[in-house]
């Protein structure tokens, strides 16, 4: 069995923002040399996510807006008892668990195994500092 | 290691659905000869989600209901920015979050390896046309 | 390739609560003699959860308070038709999805490969009762 692992590093510059990093876990997937495998990509931090949806800048938009809807900010410790810590992050918290902390991709003839539209995103809702992602990849 | 790879192809009546596979997946781990090792199953279309819960058809109504709620269907692209590019499925997209994009299951002595309840369903929330779902199997 | 299963057991005083379970967890690593790999942790029960996030107090409040907001207990079968059935915890199969089934996490070195604040939750929405959870390592 093989196994491979790479870590991603981002700081955006906005609180808020969506990263394509389909091409960074492919370059990982060509360094590992596994042909059929599965491939682990998480945040390594709770207030990120790693999902996989469309490369539109429209449905991001919306991811957005809707996230800030279920989970709005709010740096108030009544509004999230997690800022009671000194926090600003509470609605954080809470995006990254709508939109997951990590996908799974099979890999097929040492591709990722994608459907026609599938794109892996980095999710940030606390940025403005570095944040890292976790490749790991097994398989043979 | 082994490694198996199995398409399953649906094209539901209505827009949302909700479809029992564990049959499928059940026949895929059997075609795989894995004994010991971890079973992916994943929509390949990004308004589609896999997810295991009841097959209880009360709970899918509720369901259906609920995520209509948390994100309705409308096909104006000021509810969904992303239904300017002519597509009316932003909706779809909101709810695959929720209802997630893939699960891992443990295989254990050749079979899936559940709790009692659990079941194996392919969520479609926007249908009526040709989709798939990968069942990506790996192990010993 | 190595592999290991192993079994969590809970039974919470509460309807709703949150466990750390890392520990375990890394025991369950410990016993499998598993250095490069991936380990699966999933409720078996579909009315509870795996996650990862923070443990700190005032945000598994925050948690509460939240998914009480999204899919609130009501025993009633008009609020949840799955009560229809005789339960009153279709609320807990709503929690359980947005919360998720389960976490995949990267083995390294013989070690969770875990950021800085990572912690592996129980996430229990419908207990005083024994339910459980399901560790699945493969790796070499």
């Amino acid at each position: 069995m093989k196994s491979h692992r790479k870590e991603l590093w981002f700081e955006t510059k906005t609180r808020l923002a969506f990263v394509n990093i389909t091409e960074d876990v492919q370059a990982a997937l060509a360094a590992s040399g596994v042909r059929e495998g599965l491939c682990l990509v998480n945040a390594m931090h709770i207030t990120a996510s790693v999902f996989i949806n469309d490369d539109e800048s429209g449905l991001h938009e919306d991811y957005a807006r809707w996230l800030e809807k279920l989970a709005p900010f709010d740096p108030s410790p009544e509004a999230y008892h997690h800022n009671r810590t000194g926090e600003d992050n509470g609605d954080a918290h809470h995006k990254r668990q709508i939109m997951g902390r990590e996908v799974v991709v099979a890999i097929t003839k040492g591709r990722l195994d994608f459907g026609r539209w599938e794109q892996i995103f980095y999710g940030e809702f606390d940025g403005r500092r570095d944040k890292r992602v976790l490749v790991k990849i097994i398989g043979a």
